[in-house]
């Protein structure tokens, strides 16, 4: 996070509705995908202050808002994936945490497949699965790691590995954009291949959408949905409550009824009154502002001018996209550096990513118009040659 | 929770500043602490409410309140302790799994020593420590459980079994009230031999503060200072933005730096701005609205009174207290069902809690006046006469 702006050289504030930095200069964000309909989208805070002016208690008592949620949410879902149920939960690393413990709690195994520098979350059973956390030379028996490619015959490979070590595969998480990893979008087929092998060595699939998902690919609300995938669970994070902490596990009944702990999976704050409002006035944005395919819309211009910047600076190796998440593969990891802080300078906020840290990660809010791409392009170009 | 009210029968409204449930009938809540300084309070509110409207985005950016709040919750803890570091999550499970985390990392071990229907978290690492929620028969190598009187002794028993079981002990968690074991609020004396065997056994100490911190004991903000004991970790939870999920862990520096994963510890929404301002207006509320002595003084009137009604009625075996968390030890489980439903049906919402579920758990709002302590004496004496 060496990359990050701190409280020294920025603050943020809104102004007028701008971002704004210390000194008031305007600020574009292409970094963050929490705010995903926007920072302080009217419709979404307006919604989370009626509901803490009127109540905010935890789940415990049954609440309006808080079922229909999750029948929005179950019913944006792939048919046939058969998912039917929903847990609500607090942040990411939590509904990552409890796929875990219910995929192990049902299977009796502790292997976990996951991409190289793959990011699930930051509890202790999960940490281990984060290989982008790790520390240098950390390694995990149970923790089998399948290449950026790998497909059907990658997977099996790995859960073999772990079977011969004594940890038959529990589950394989998958994030499909690898955003940590550098950005490397799975395609249908390699998504099938990866669900098909995990299933065929007796374990259980959960796509990680809490980066991918809210419509980030432009195509579906869901990056899992777009490739055709069934997964057994899918974990939403981030992005739900547009930052107000909310987050969900969604499985099948017949997995959590297996689970010997399943009467006790509670939560205090998952799906408080506010938070079910706030995550219905995300999916009421993303459905009103068609941002869906505004995404694919100005996700594909953004590739098409980064691309050309391609042809004109050879320090971009490749450029690689899912609709509003992009991925600048540099030549060098101190260039990405130079480059963020300099678009920084600049008043355009990116980030790095990827194993060597040498991949410019953009990942703005899916309000991002084709005008706001333009300025980022440009700022891009001048940070190169400035370089 | 078979006898939480569901939405068939209780839906929670605010009208007039009041509780109300379907038909319009107030409720006084005696269950709920998570809105410690009051349901939907002004001050909290509006604090989240101009908040969420400026801006609402993670932590990654260093944000004044942020570290107003951390400063807040260090100056507020004994300096005996040397508590200087704070991170800040998003709920009570998170809380407790990253200190868990970090003590397992920092020792090296993976034992755990808890009481013995301890509550502290859902997460795989947090659910082994929570015997409150194990399904029937079901064991973990690495965890003992010490009996709810148990103080140097049985803490250096339970270490050395650990140990000869190929655990030793990396931690130990308390909940200073044994608020999940029936309420059985622990001594100066005992709770300074647990700390001192866990230290002996080389061992952390971690001070659940989730349900008996913010000023619950009527004595000090956090139950572990009024005890006079020294924590290796603090953990905090939902009382900590009235609702707002929050929540943090605080150790020292040095244990931070042990700690493999140090640089890599980090969550999104783990003290965002929304939620810094929302832990910020609770501590004020609780410091001007003098809400500690006034605990004192109601939970001593409640306490007394409950005494009172046991002198008459048999089927109260023991009532036991630590400022507003009271439990009434009743003779029978089926009773202390039915005596929660008729409050309720009295309007009065109460809960139950330890391993026979036959103790009352009242835990108001620590706004809980002497007039609503005489409103719930008086449900609770009729709904004991017509069991």
């Amino acid at each position: 996070m060496g990359d990050i702006p701190t409280e020294m050289d920025l603050v943020y504030r809104v102004l007028d509705e701008q971002l704004v930095d210390v000194d008031g200069r305007r600020l574009l964000d292409a970094y963050n995908n929490v705010p995903v309909v926007g920072h302080s989208h009217p419709r979404v805070t307006e919604a989370v202050v009626r509901q803490t002016r009127t109540l905010n208690t935890h789940a415990r008592y049954v609440y309006e808002p808080l079922v229909e949620l999750a029948e929005r949410l179950l019913a944006s879902m792939p048919p046939e994936a058969g998912l039917d149920s929903v847990m609500l939960v607090n942040s990411g690393s939590e509904a990552n945490d409890i796929a875990w413990r219910i995929a192990a709690g049902v299977t009796g195994r502790d292997g976990a497949i996951v991409t190289p520098f793959a990011y699930h979350g930051v509890t202790a059973a999960i940490a281990d699965l984060s290989p982008e956390e790790w520390p240098e030379g950390f390694e995990v028996s149970r923790v089998e790691r399948i290449p950026v490619d790998a497909g059907e015959e990658a997977v099996a490979a790995a859960a073999a590995g772990l079977a011969e070590a004594g940890h038959d595969l529990a589950a394989t998480f998958i994030d499909a954009g690898l955003t940590s990893d550098g950005v490397y979008p799975l395609t249908r087929e390699r998504l099938a291949g990866i669900v098909q092998a995990t299933h065929d060595a007796g374990g259980l699939f959960v796509a990680d959408e809490v980066q991918v998902g809210y419509g980030r690919s432009g195509e579906h609300l869901w990056t899992f949905a777009h490739l055709g995938a069934t997964p057994d669970f899918v974990t939403l994070g981030k992005p739900m409550g547009n930052g107000y902490p909310v987050a969900a596990v969604l499985t099948r009944r017949e997995i959590v009824e297996d689970f010997p702990f399943a009467g006790s999976v509670f939560s205090t704050f998952g799906g408080n009154p506010v938070a079910a409002q706030a995550g219905l006035a995300v999916l009421d944005v993303i459905r009103d502002e068609r941002l869906i395919p505004h995404v694919k819309c100005v996700g594909e211009r953004l590739l098409r001018r980064i691309g050309e910047l391609q042809t004109r600076h050879p320090e971009i190796v490749t450029v690689r996209g899912l609709g509003l998440l992009i991925g600048v593969q540099l030549d060098d990891s101190a260039r990405a550096k130079k480059v963020v802080d300099a678009m920084r300078d600049r008043g355009v906020l990116i980030g790095r990513t990827g194993p060597g840290n040498d991949v410019l990660k953009i990942r703005p809010p899916l309000v991002f118009d084709e005008e706001h791409a333009d300025v980022l392009v440009e700022a891009l170009e001048a940070s190169l040659i400035s370089d």
